[in-house]
């Protein structure tokens, strides 16, 4: 079966989706994206994906007259055409549009949209395997609350880290952690607090870190967003990282230090009621 | 007369240059470029900009089998085409190429190499203007040594300072100079000493930079490579920046500090040695 994607209107071959090369997402990094999952025939948090779309491109100043509405079908149509009928999840981007080159960031008429779909595995949670990570100097911009395209720090981090024998990074600024590369880390201490940084401009404030935080809550597990240092997360109790595509995935390793070989009572809780929540 | 540009072995018409949305520079700004002067019917300073892109693609892990020689003719050829007799400049971009979306660096056999060519004015000393900056906090990656497309910081810096009706910004961390939004910063103290940032992780070390460093040596002026503040470079006597299609443009006011509002002696002086030896 064809792959099909979507650009400028169009749903296409896969292979026929072609931007130009002053396209300003080629050039300049000048976009900004989303990947919404596709869980149990829908789309989960699709209205949070959407807003934050539009709040990167606001934050960008790029002009764009796509509505909510919009956005969302053309994910709709896009997971029906490739026929996905359940598990999958839909990439999303937005870029400024074509123009010549120069450096500042010039009013274009047409943005540039295009979107994919990949379909995945349902989760199973006595399949989820826990992850081994490094630490890592954070060296991105510091406007990692714009989900944009500018993607070569994380990709030379995760690199690093699968260089190194590991799965992914959890990175920091003069010590206190900030995110591992695609995914916001939580761990839970001694006395069975939940801990995660609080949103910033250096952390892409997730939608799966907040609906945690809401599952937390309501299950009378102690919340507390503060900034925390790579040690303290080393002597946690349990580490998980989150994000829209992997939801929670334990850590069980960070550099030399074990933290769990198995997912920890409070991970392991958090995990069932989201799979509950987005089953339903 | 049609504008030729050049992808993946092919001159093309510049309209028909179109690369695939799953290519690493649209999703990931994984890839690195170069801007080359092409001034009096020749290359300025070819070898040390082929030499810097082979070092940035290098230190992005990204795979390529291009000679220098090649990426030399390719650009030679590209001036040919699009009728450039004099003055113009060459950009030149090379990708990791096309991959389904992973975030780490996969290992793709064929990079995505394209360029284009443009036309420019000859400099004209008489007729070169300061311009006006403010200083603004540098938001970019702690990769600045490496020239990778990820521009979406120093686009919105630019933009930022052209809303304030300035013309472009210098930027610092934690008060001490980095670079303006695509050039190198020196200035001249009370002393006619020469000053600029030694070549760190924080800016792209120049090749007009260092060839600027080369003249003022030559010429018996005293350079000195140090971290400065915001604070110091408001006090100078002159201040430039540089960059390869800019060569070297003065600075007539910081925020709301007048520096100069003509061109500065020393700045004079180093520019036209610079012009001498380009125009050669």
């Amino acid at each position: 079966m064809t792959r099909i994607s979507y650009l400028n209107n169009e749903f296409l071959d896969h292979e026929k989706c072609l931007v130009h090369i002053e396209d300003r997402g080629f050039q300049f990094a000048d976009s900004a994206y989303e990947v919404t999952l596709f869980y149990n025939n829908k789309l989960i948090d699709s209205d949070n994906h959407i807003n934050r779309l539009f709040s990167s491109l606001k934050k960008l100043n790029i002009n764009h007259n796509f509505s909510k509405k919009q956005i969302y079908d053309i994910q709709v149509e896009l997971l029906k055409r490739n026929n996905i009928n359940n598990y999958g999840y839909c990439y999303i981007n937005i870029t400024r549009g074509c123009h010549n080159r120069v450096l500042n960031q010039p009013n274009i008429k047409a943005a540039t949209i295009n979107a994919t779909v990949s379909s995945i595995e349902k989760f199973d949670i006595k399949k989820i395997t826990p992850i081994t990570v490094i630490s890592s100097k954070d060296i991105r911009w510091l406007r990692c609350d714009i989900k944009s395209s500018g993607l070569c720090a994380s990709s030379m981090t995760k690199q690093k880290a699968n260089n190194m024998g590991y799965d992914d990074a959890i990175m920091h600024r003069n010590q206190f952690v900030t995110e591992a590369t695609y995914a916001n880390v939580f761990y839970v201490d001694a006395h069975n607090n939940l801990i995660t940084r609080p949103c910033d401009n250096k952390i892409l404030c997730g939608i799966t870190r907040n609906r945690i935080i809401k599952i937390a809550k309501e299950n009378n597990i102690n919340i507390i967003e503060k900034k925390f240092k790579i040690n303290e997360i080393k002597a946690a109790k349990e580490v998980f990282l989150t994000s829209s595509t992997m939801l929670i995935r334990p850590v069980a390793k960070i550099d030399d230090k074990i933290i769990s070989k198995e997912i920890g009572k409070i991970t392991k809780k958090l995990l069932e009621h989201y799979l509950t929540e987005i089953s339903q």
